[in-house]
């Protein structure tokens, strides 16, 4: 979750207008991801509207429907952009996973940096409102899988791959299916509040994890 | 999932009515059940009512009330027993994760009827329907957790504690924490769509969470 990225750059960058038209494009955007993420936590994604977004961020519908074509897309890319923005604030490298050499340190770090967004309400509160409706809406729910979830996976499937290179992680491990030894846990913790979330649990993962849970000959 | 048990007993069971009351309480207690599961799985926990329950139940409200005070606690009894009801027909004794002495085998045995029971259309709908709720609903999350998804995690870790005697799993770990490595990954691709289900993920999962994926020495 901490670490996203998207193959479409947000609007607004893409093109190249003349600066103070890029200026205020720049803070309708912004207006706008805001409005969409706040409305969404405070009524929940059915009653969520292109025409609410437009009214909370100040903007015309059309401002909207210039730059996306419904309201899942504007809250997919408010969601990318707010990953990016906690990355940056963090003085992180957004979309990357970190490769000191020690996979296990740098698993650590980035669930680390996943529990700080979890437990920020600005990121928590929409994420967990668009999660419970895609429970129930699967081509909602595969929209936010392809385009926000599927890709953080890959950068574990990545750093995965290079720990394999480097001797750390067995050849025969399929990393798409191991990086959910640790991802997915936290993730249950966090949406369905079957327990306590600490970056000791999360350090607690990776090590069996990476170590298994058998005993090992010394 | 596909292992849950209750502290209670569901009514009709506890009492020792008059055979021909038994018979009767037995039947408006299944109509009630498959009411409750039926209703939540068409129009979402929020719109399920004790009215509508007892109206597709063809019982009175009165007779709802009598043995249960909230929505809530007739779909948390509907679905142990249709957990049981599942574990039956599989020939299995439910509330119980059979100890063959072969963890592993034992374990994978356990997740596949998981599996069998996640791809049924009738426990899946109401269970998406009532995890959906619980993302946004945190006191009936936590009741769902509490008692139905924390008991049927002890059997895991009642079981892992007997391989920890056993010299299968390390003494130094953390069984509680241990098996949402394989618990959870399986969860969360049913819940979210991240990934296919299959009996060879959940063997693989198992297989993983018990060796590691670091190498091992030979």
């Amino acid at each position: 979750m901490a670490a996203q990225k998207s193959a479409q750059k947000p609007p607004g960058r893409t093109d190249h207008p003349a600066p103070n038209a890029t200026r205020r494009s720049e803070k309708s955007r912004r207006a706008i991801y805001d409005a969409a993420l706040a409305l969404v936590a405070d009524v929940g994604y059915p009653k969520t509207t292109i025409e609410g977004i437009a009214a909370r961020a100040g903007v015309g519908k059309q401002t909207i429907y210039r730059w996306w074509s419904s309201k899942a897309e504007v809250l997919m890319e408010a969601f990318l952009d707010l990953g990016e923005q906690a990355a940056q604030a963090a003085g992180q490298e957004p979309y990357v996973i970190p490769d000191t050499g020690d996979l296990a340190a740098d698993l650590k770090a980035v669930l680390r940096a996943t529990i700080d967004q979890m437990t920020d309400p600005r990121f928590a509160a929409p994420a967990r409102a668009l999660a419970a409706e895609g429970l129930v809406n699967e081509p909602l729910s595969r929209e936010y899988v392809a385009k926000l979830m599927e890709p953080s996976f890959q950068l574990y499937v990545d750093r995965l791959r290079a720990a394999q290179e480097a001797g750390e992680v067995r050849g025969d491990i399929d990393p798409r299916i191991a990086l959910e030894l640790f991802v997915s846990p936290l993730a249950q913790r966090w949406l369905q509040h079957t327990g306590p979330i600490s970056y000791e649990y999360t350090d607690t993962l990776v090590d069996y994890a990476l170590h298994g849970l058998a005993p090992r000959a010394q």
